[in-house]
């Protein structure tokens, strides 16, 4: 997979299969019920699909068919929809736009959005828990509850919601490099670790040695994932971002570009790539979609 | 146990188990995280527990040791808890006491707020799918997985989260006893009767007409509950029950009460508790604290 049309298509098929899955899990649509309406509208958005993307990819660079990877990529992403969600909030980061339309809480209302948030992420560990209705594709129960773990601890007080909290206790704060990429660690870095640990749950892998490999790539290309998103909100365009460029700027936030430099920035996203792909050195051409993912978390330009 | 001491008595012993066991998988105070703090806050307060009470007593009430049934009653009061925290919020109820203290976002904030119901509710699970540190309290992996699966259903767009939902979306709109019950099945109802299928699978029972019978009982004591909380809010004492009384009628809430009157309610409670009872009658004097929670609920002053 070396050319960008191939990641392209490789995008297009894991969007298309992740949708699929989501689309049957979630509650149907109705215009009598906005929770369900609010779920439907937060998950099936268009939204790139990176870390379903990485599950599947992970999933596949171990030899296992993608699709016995289905629940995982989905639950990953309802997890990921919720956050942003609550993100959104006007009393957490106040943002009006996502992916290019209102947020949830703009489009319907503040409690819905709040119900939304919290219905996505019971549905994403009931995902878990539910064995594949494709006998092909079973998974047996250890493996299902370790996954179960392997996600709530990404999401909850050493995870996400952590780093959701310093986040916003840091507005305005002048924070040092180690502080910022600690922040960051918690706030996206464990649930793009997660996703590369339930692709190789998924694929059945138990070896110690390959998941703490996978580990480090997933830590090297998390953090590279944040240093191009702060890279973008100062030189991207606000249409194809789909959220307003700059945003960081104006909320006087401490960004890898603020505190590098737009270059240094650059070159660091750079050196973690690198660093990204020496992780999977003992993999070999399966592995092909993952180092091509790690290229395009530094190239991507929205 | 017939006397209202034993019953109070066992409510201690059950209070002191559950809360040991939230003390022991919250993460430890940080006067830091304002996130570890709130989670503390919303939890370790002096709630009831009446679920899991209702976890506890179920597992007795089948022949089992009450603690292995330890992390299926904090998972359940984990999720009680964040549901509340969420409730409370300004976008939602927008209360300002529980349980006689300040709510959650009053205490801290909003945003704290929010991220503490998100982060006790990714626990619950995370509890739930470990193992117990006890080797005489195993539960085996599906069995695990059977909880996290009750658990998710009750708490997300087919119970708690809907239920909600459906209040806020009622509010001011005048609804009929059918609708009423229905709201109320959702919104606490789920939940109380995943509390008693918790218990029972906590005890291994997987005798389906059991299981049914244990359901009954628990839709029964699940509406009875809210009857009389209904009840409480037309004659209860605010410094009694901790919330501010006659909040119902001043939203201008449909409520047992005002859809049958307060004798009519009252008369519903005991109706409900009598089919509790007969719900029980396959099972022999070890559910006798569960008998005498049926009858707790509806006697019960806060």
């Amino acid at each position: 997979m070396s050319t960008e049309l191939e990641l392209k298509q490789y995008f297009e098929t894991c969007v298309d299969r992740v949708d699929t899955v989501i689309d049957y899990f979630l509650p149907p649509a109705s215009t009598e019920s906005r929770l369900q309406e609010g779920m439907r509208y937060a998950t099936l958005n268009g939204g790139k699909r990176f870390r379903p993307v990485l599950v599947y990819a992970t999933a596949e660079a171990l030899g296992a068919d993608p699709l016995k990877a289905n629940h995982a990529a989905c639950a990953v992403e309802l997890v990921h929809s919720y956050s942003l969600v609550h993100d959104d909030l006007p009393a957490m980061d106040d943002d009006e736009l996502r992916r290019g339309k209102p947020t949830c809480h703009v489009a319907f209302d503040e409690a819905t959005a709040i119900l939304v948030g919290d219905a996505l992420q019971s549905l994403a560990y009931e995902v878990l828990a539910t064995e594949s209705s494709n006998p092909a594709h079973h998974l047996d129960a250890v493996c299902r509850l370790n996954m179960i773990t392997t996600l709530a601890e990404a999401s909850g007080t050493m995870g996400m919601a952590a780093g959701q909290a310093i986040d916003l206790a840091s507005e305005g704060l002048s924070i040092d490099l180690q502080q910022l990429q600690n922040l960051h660690s918690m706030k996206t870095g464990k649930l793009i670790r997660a996703s590369v640990r339930l692709g190789a749950l998924s694929a059945g892998c138990k070896d110690p040695s390959l998941l703490l490999q996978l580990d480090d790539f997933a830590t090297n290309i998390g953090i590279a994932f944040q240093v191009q998103d702060d890279i973008l909100d100062v030189t991207g365009d606000t249409k194809i971002i789909g959220k307003k460029s700059g945003a960081d700027a104006a909320l006087n936030k401490a960004t890898y570009p603020s505190l590098l430099g737009l270059q240094g920035a650059q070159e660091k996203a750079s050196e973690l790539h690198q660093k990204a792909l020496m992780a999977l050195e003992s993999l070999d051409h399966k592995a092909a979609p993952l180092r091509s993912l790690s290229n395009y978390v530094v190239t991507r330009t929205y």
